[in-house]
């Protein structure tokens, strides 16, 4: 049965850019049966072996541990499991110099809901009014613009594109030019996912100050962010301010399947997604809550991702490069953003002959799957002819893989450069 | 700093009656001090010792087992976990003589996440009008009234109700005066939460039927129902119907920390929710359907359920009954709903001298807590002075307990009695 959906089921009907791109993969996967397929479109991170290892340790304690109940077997707190919650702020609070208590924490089944939760709360119909969500610097994750509060309802701001180096370059926030009016809530990743780029310090201050004089929440989408999982290769500050909320993931250092996500900031902020939490699904997960409680207090975690993860991510940074500059002819206008944090490439292609999505295409023909870079923009940011002209690659794969990708990838972009 | 709300921010920051409770909880756990208390409020399962045992061999398995990384390190399905998928439709088709296929799955983290799409997904603002919620038989569960969707659109329809003993009770479904114009999704609980009821095969029949040929889709909450947990006394069948969506949950049978809901149906019916969840939360959490999976497939949860988890709760219903004869003088006009599922006592106080949260606070002065039962009445039934008249207590703890805790109450309820 085919059934009306509500105005919010509509919106929320529709899937967004690059999830949208999945049946694509799997027609591809099918055609193409045992011939070789290079796959940098996947957003999930890598299953590294060491951080395994002591996943798979500290599931066996827990499996013997008088707390089993509570984590898997009751019913835990709408705001999060109180031991997880304490140990993670008083960790932060430490790294980042903050003084948070534990009522200044929430936890959600992923950051992805605190999203939605925030989005929702914050944006959309405000009385018989609407307030938009601004996105201060596009491209930026695709997930913030399918949260059912309306295209009309996002705003996305024009990048400041400076060239860092050879192929090389980097985007900046035009902070004289963010318009706040009507906005109810501003968001932003740093590191950004796609682009790798990390907010200068000022840059987000900036941003939140403007923000916070208009009395708006700003979220920072701390995904890739220091020290869990530490995905980062640029230095970065928290930002401390009343109006900010930080928001975490344990998904890149290898809890993905788990759902965690952590939201820090001020109480009343996060009150009313607290709320809509314990109506919209009672409480979150509780046995991811353990698992990584457990691996904060022992510090193995923070060890994993600064002495493992951090660098088996930068390593394949680094051989990315080197095959761009192996295999793309020089002459090919490409510039690679800036790799300060996350575990994708993002490429530009500046005047390139088709769009974004027949790229896309042609590279898919011959094996190779991106993600076309148009759904990371959003608002004015999309009319710009740059947002046609870009891809995101995801660097999650083998070694060999980057460079034979890259190869293919290379083949394909030359000629058509030359034609 | 305090942010301002949009209508759908404002609308989930409300929390429901038995939620808003819980602040009252502590507040008398905290007075009391080490005063005994008779905790009747939760609606959290009780962890039984052979159900917990076998929870932990299987973490225990899993944490060995080459599955780990998928079930804890790597994003999961937006529709659930595949093998987990296979394994409980498979179960299901054989006990309910169902045919569905795996496309006929969505597993979301929690059922309450499920209700929580449907309601927005199906209901609400609908282009220029508004689509209602029908429950079909109030009382049912208060976490079908907060969802978003705003009081304006939540039609309860009036119970019939059946003295079917010596202090014992039972609603009836009207199926003559089902009001289903302007109804875009109706929601009933079987076995039912609160009240224990089973609303019989032919009844349930008939709601499913009068919905389908106004193309309404039905969700029909099975949490209580068999086979798991099968906490369920009464015989009952399950419907086909196209319009039907039937969700379960793995809480009561001693996973509710896992958050693990499924939802079967029609695909075209369970596409938008999957969608809606892709957006909202990219993929539910994947360890518990593991632990589910395994639990399943080895045999081993359908027989504590049957043998375990059924008796538990059984036996405390028949002890309460027993205290209820014991205690409460027989000159009170009160009736305990027909125990045919969950694990709650219902308790209607006729001509009751106050009003349901007065007697809650009476209670709760002497340390019994009990759930007033006005919030789990919607709608035309909320009008109705027998809403004002009932309270519902869990039946999840001690056996000794049930006997002090019915003792104290009664000595509250004869009094009120007598004046």
């Amino acid at each position: 049965m085919e059934p009306e959906l509500s105005n919010m089921g509509r919106e929320m009907n529709k899937l967004s850019g690059v999830r949208a791109i999945a049946k694509d993969i799997e027609d591809v996967l099918r055609e193409r049966g045992k011939k070789k397929i290079y796959d940098f479109g996947a957003g999930n991170p890598a299953v590294i072996p060491e951080v395994l290892a002591e996943v798979r340790k500290t599931v066996k304690a827990v499996s013997g541990s008088k707390e089993l109940g509570n984590v898997l077997c009751r019913y835990g707190s709408s705001q999060g499991y109180a031991p997880f919650i304490k140990t993670f702020i008083r960790h932060m609070n430490r790294f980042a110099g903050w003084k948070f208590g534990e009522e200044n924490v929430l936890v959600t089944p992923g950051s992805q809901t605190f999203f939605y939760y925030a989005a929702n709360a914050l944006a959309g119909r405000k009385g018989k009014k609407n307030a938009k969500i601004l996105f201060p610097l596009m491209p930026d994750y695709t997930g913030y613009t399918n949260l059912g509060v309306g295209k009309e309802n996002l705003a996305g701001a024009k990048p400041k594109i400076e060239i860092t180096g050879n192929h090389e370059f980097k985007y900046r926030v035009d902070t004289k030019n963010l318009k706040l009016v009507g906005v109810g809530l501003v968001v932003f990743s740093r590191p950004c996912n796609p682009s790798g780029n990390v907010l200068h310090d000022a840059e987000a201050r900036e941003i939140v100050g403007q923000a916070a004089r208009k009395k708006i929440p700003v979220i920072i989408d701390s995904a890739y962010a220091p020290p869990i999982p530490n995905i980062c290769y640029a230095k970065m500050k928290y930002i401390k301010a009343e109006n900010a909320i930080h928001t975490f993931s344990f998904s890149k250092a290898g809890l993905a399947a788990a759902r965690v996500g952590v939201a820090v900031g001020d109480k009343k902020l996060l009150e009313p997604m607290k709320a809509f939490q314990a109506n919209a699904c009672l409480s979150p997960p509780v046995f991811g809550q353990e698992i990584a409680r457990r691996m904060i207090e022992s510090g193995k975690l923070q060890g994993l991702c600064r002495d493992v993860v951090k660098p088996f991510y930068r390593e394949r940074q680094g051989v990315f490069r080197k095959a761009c500059g192996k295999y793309i002819d020089d002459v090919v206008p490409y510039y690679i953003h800036k790799s300060e944090g996350t575990f994708f490439a993002w490429l530009w292609f500046r005047g390139l002959p088709c769009s974004d999505w027949e790229l896309f295409g042609k590279l898919k023909k011959e094996g190779v799957i991106v993600v076309p870079g148009s759904p990371f923009f959003a608002g004015e940011s999309a009319k710009m002819r740059h947002a046609k002209e870009c891809i995101r690659m995801s660097l999650a794969g083998s070694i060999g893989d980057i460079d034979g990708g890259v190869k293919r990838l290379a083949s394909v972009v030359n000629r058509l450069y030359k034609n």
